[in-house]
């Protein structure tokens, strides 16, 4: 824990203008990027009292608890909320591929064109 | 570089109904997740060209060199893309803090309230 570490209740963050914020989803051993979701204050709450991530589904637009389709569900570690309190980090341990697609990240797309500084 | 690993070109990204990208900041050598910023079109073209990340400031509605002011640019070092082709990932090396705050982090405060499954 270093000096700067703090704490926050979910009370304090600052869902956005639709009630959402966005949830990045690390692996908590690895520290790969698996996916960025979305939550809703039911999804946080859901996902704070089970330890399983819940998601709201923008596409859907309903609460969406993942891996109950697929069996891949994420167990949460640590949730971190950045300075702004608008954004989540929730490190997790995954059952298996994160992505719909079967690859363990979503990010497995490389975007072309960067002329690296 | 794994057998799901493709490329894609910055016209086939969805942006959102503001004409925006969340943007993962991960360190590229640590893992650390650094920050969520926003891209429009111009700062992600911008980006790409300079291998320096500019993001769009909500708050601001403004074009934002990130750096400009504290000297703590972020030198891109890959950028990928998630399976919606919405949301990037920018794997960086950061000159500094890459928080106003000057922690090295955004997300440098735990939330309360996990029931760790």
């Amino acid at each position: 824990m270093n000096q700067l570490e703090e704490s926050i209740s979910p009370g304090e963050l600052s869902f956005d203008s639709q009630g959402l914020l966005p949830a990045v989803v690390q692996h908590a051993v690895s520290g790969e990027v698996l996916m960025v979701a979305w939550m809703n204050a039911e999804a946080l709450q859901r996902s704070l009292e089970t330890g399983e991530a819940y998601c709201w589904s923008r596409s859907r637009g309903e609460l969406w608890h993942k891996g109950a389709t697929s069996g891949n569900f994420l167990h949460i570690r640590e949730v971190w909320i950045d300075c702004d309190a608008d954004t989540l980090l929730l490190k997790v341990i995954p059952d298996g591929p994160a992505c719909h697609t079967g690859a363990p990240s979503c990010f497995f797309r490389k975007l072309e064109g960067l002329h690296a500084g």
